[in-house]
């Protein structure tokens, strides 16, 4: 890989900054991002942080035609007393590099990159909020960009990241969902990219999406693409599920996303105690379980809303109510516990943050 | 659907035109693309033909992050005669709204497209080729993009038609190529996006790809992702096999892709009175029928190279010999007489060309 030294163009002019109060998901951009080239032979090249900017490819470039590229999401919290602080951030370079193989993109690395990110956030600092619930998104990703319909892989990629002021994912704190249990459409299957953060894996759920929206639902929870039986995972989030007592969440099987908050959940209960089984689990088994009113709690996890409490599932028009449409003591007690910690509220013993100065 | 008027603003300087001995695929574009947006609430409006030139786009531009895209593949051939001729466009544009379905985008009007790439056809002939298997690409694709993160059908498309002058997919003619059957990657399942000609089911392809390669076949023969089990398609072909006699190809199920080449064979041998039998196909039972001594020949089917006869399957270690490495009887034939058609060599008694003029 060659590297060289990064670039810094700094903006002339500085674009006004949402009110905290209102700030949409992911419209509005910060002054600046990162980009780098690849080239077959030459590797990673050119570092720069420039001002925001439109990108221009050929309309044959291949991330047009042939979808060959992979992101990351991840978060920049401000504390009280104004420092800011990411959450897990080499995790995301690491899963980032993990997705690229499996789309046969060269990989970056990871320690260079986080430098980078490190000095642009350093750059934009202004723009991480401070308001409760806040967050300075931050979105990674690589795009291949030969001109060449060839069904092959690119021999140019170009790396950038680009960073959007997030409000809170639950207005007014949080709040249980209504999730479909989607036994049509397929996310992922064995063999196929689930694992991996690649675009297709998002479009192919839109229908499925849609479907759902219209019968009341806020999301989807995913089935196994083989038997439409085993849980794989809601939306763009990871599940768990408390039934009698017991912590359950899908086993990483390859076509469910490794999730970062997924990870972390399963380190804090560990250090609580509570030790999280991992394994396939199906819808029957969770549909048995709550006719024995075993089911306790069931929530989502993911970066955008960390703790996403499911207040209902329907599945093949059973409904399943959950603790009563009420959060459950333990999503509460996570939540508080890594939003605490993202944001220096609560001390970081796992070592989990990492300071911007 | 609002369309206006088409606007044409044509190039000021002509690009060289490559050697037609040596095209290569995809690389080199004609000096216009046609361009039409899409703006939700508005429909499709500006239809365009503009010289040729890059795109720009927001970095957050939804087609990077989430995949939603549909495209085609056609082809313009030149006739002895010096005529152009297309090859059933309609029906690519009648699949290109059925990928669109499948991906949340919304539908364009078949036929005021087929004119809006008719006039620019007229307007780039010149770029059609006219030496022994060359022909004019033509590649009809939509983007989605908003520029926002939010995963959710974008607001905002444009819909592009780009050309590229391509050379003989077999230089020296036809030749039978040696096929990897993949039993551990998977392109599509039921409930996905198989059906679609979206991105997303290409890249997840490369790895698989590779193997084969580094493995000496030429491509990969994908079974279906629940049971590894069923024939689906080969690389971006369909497949076929003649066994005792007998023409079978894999039904339409969901996650294969509903070739036009495939449909123009099943017709085109309906008319020989040979009845094309589209079922289910196990890999066992090709095998069983490869050790009966009953296979007679197998090929990949598509625009690319209109017929790929296969010499070899390889699968699991086992290695079929198909018709001692030679092209068959029946696929020079429907060679011949589908090349024959495109070309106006053979007469189209199906209706299949439309001239431009």
């Amino acid at each position: 890989m060659t590297t060289n030294e990064l670039e810094i163009v700094q903006s002339t002019s500085k674009k006004d900054k949402p009110s905290q109060d209102q700030v949409p998901f992911g419209t509005i951009f910060t002054d600046h991002m990162f980009t780098m080239e690849y080239e077959a032979g030459k590797g990673w090249f050119e570092p720069k942080i420039v001002p925001y900017a439109p990108l221009t490819l050929d309309p044959a470039a291949m991330i047009f035609h042939y979808g060959q590229t992979v992101f990351e999401g991840l978060k920049a919290y401000r504390t009280e007393e104004g420092r800011v602080l990411l959450f897990r951030p080499e995790k995301n370079f690491e899963r980032l590099n993990l997705s690229s193989e499996r789309l046969s993109i060269p990989p970056i690395d990871e320690n260079v990159v986080l430098e980078y990110l490190t000095k642009l956030i350093e750059l934009e600092k202004d723009w991480v909020p401070s308001t409760a619930g806040t967050s300075l998104y931050i979105r990674p990703f690589i795009i291949s960009t030969e001109a060449n319909l060839a069904v092959a892989p690119s021999k140019t990629y170009k790396f950038m990241i680009i960073m959007s002021p997030v409000g809170s994912y639950f207005t007014g704190g949080l709040k249980p969902v209504t999730i479909h249990v989607e036994d049509q459409f397929t996310r992922a299957v064995k063999g196929g990219t689930g694992m991996a953060k690649t675009a297709g894996n998002y479009s192919s759920g839109y229908q499925a999406q849609a479907n759902a929206k219209k019968l009341g639902n806020a999301d989807v929870l995913w089935l196994d693409g083989v038997e439409k039986k085993y849980i794989e995972e809601v939306g763009s989030m990871n599940i768990f599920f408390k039934i009698n007592g017991e912590v359950v969440t899908p086993a990483l099987n390859g076509s469910i996303l490794k999730g970062i908050t997924r990870m972390s959940i399963i380190e804090l209960l560990g250090t609580w105690g509570i030790e999280v089984n991992e394994k396939k689990i199906s819808i029957d088994e969770i549909y048995q379980a709550f006719q024995d009113g075993l089911i306790e709690e069931v929530f989502g996890t993911g970066t955008a809303a960390v703790i996403s409490p499911v207040g209902e599932l329907n599945w093949q028009g059973k409904k399943m109510i959950i603790n009563n449409h009420e959060i459950g003591e333990l999503s509460q007690k996570l939540y508080d516990t890594i939003t605490g910690i993202q944001t220096g509220k609560v001390e970081d013993t796992m070592g989990w943050t990492v300071e911007v100065k």
